[in-house]
């Protein structure tokens, strides 16, 4: 049996920053309040996770001001696209040989 | 876009635990050896792992006795498999969505 978790990334260990990811792949950019309210979260629990993933570069955000007020929103970077196909990629493969395997009794 | 994260687990937040719990629905049982070099873990990182998910009793601990050498064994529960199973679909769910929406420009 391959080591099926070689191929995931630590950076994606944990629902929320997939729930980011996946909401800024399909969206092309997002405000915090649109996140939060997306994924059901307090603004602590987001506001840690978004700052791992920019750290990792794999989210930019962009500060404005609309009418003097402040509009914080967030993109995702290339590397963060491919970074997250291939940690999907690796969950799939995971997943599939989990379909494919029947229990084997051994020792 | 539906929360695609609440059905996730947080207990399987973790590609160790889900390289654990992938390793032990396609076997009957593993030892603690078997487990550390599949997923090529240290022995502090897998234990730690596999105590939580004892404690959440996805995975059940068997400790024998070999020509009186301790022989210790783990195995998967109902309960982990079940909710290793709705974990699984969750994410498969979170990957179909990638898929299929293609991102959009909004505001």
């Amino acid at each position: 049996m391959k080591n099926v978790i070689q191929n995931l990334n630590k950076t994606f260990d944990n629902k929320v920053r997939l729930g980011i990811m996946a909401a800024l792949t399909v969206n092309a950019k997002l405000s915090f309040v649109d996140i939060k309210n997306l994924l059901e979260l307090t603004d602590g629990n987001l506001a840690s996770h978004l700052k791992a993933l920019e750290k990792a570069e794999y989210i930019l955000v962009a500060k404005l001001f609309i009418n003097r007020k402040p509009n914080t929103t967030y993109k995702i970077t290339e590397l963060g696209k491919k970074e997250f196909e291939a940690h999907l990629k690796a969950l799939e493969e995971l997943i599939n040989q989990q379909n494919t395997v029947r229990p084997s009794e051994n020792g």
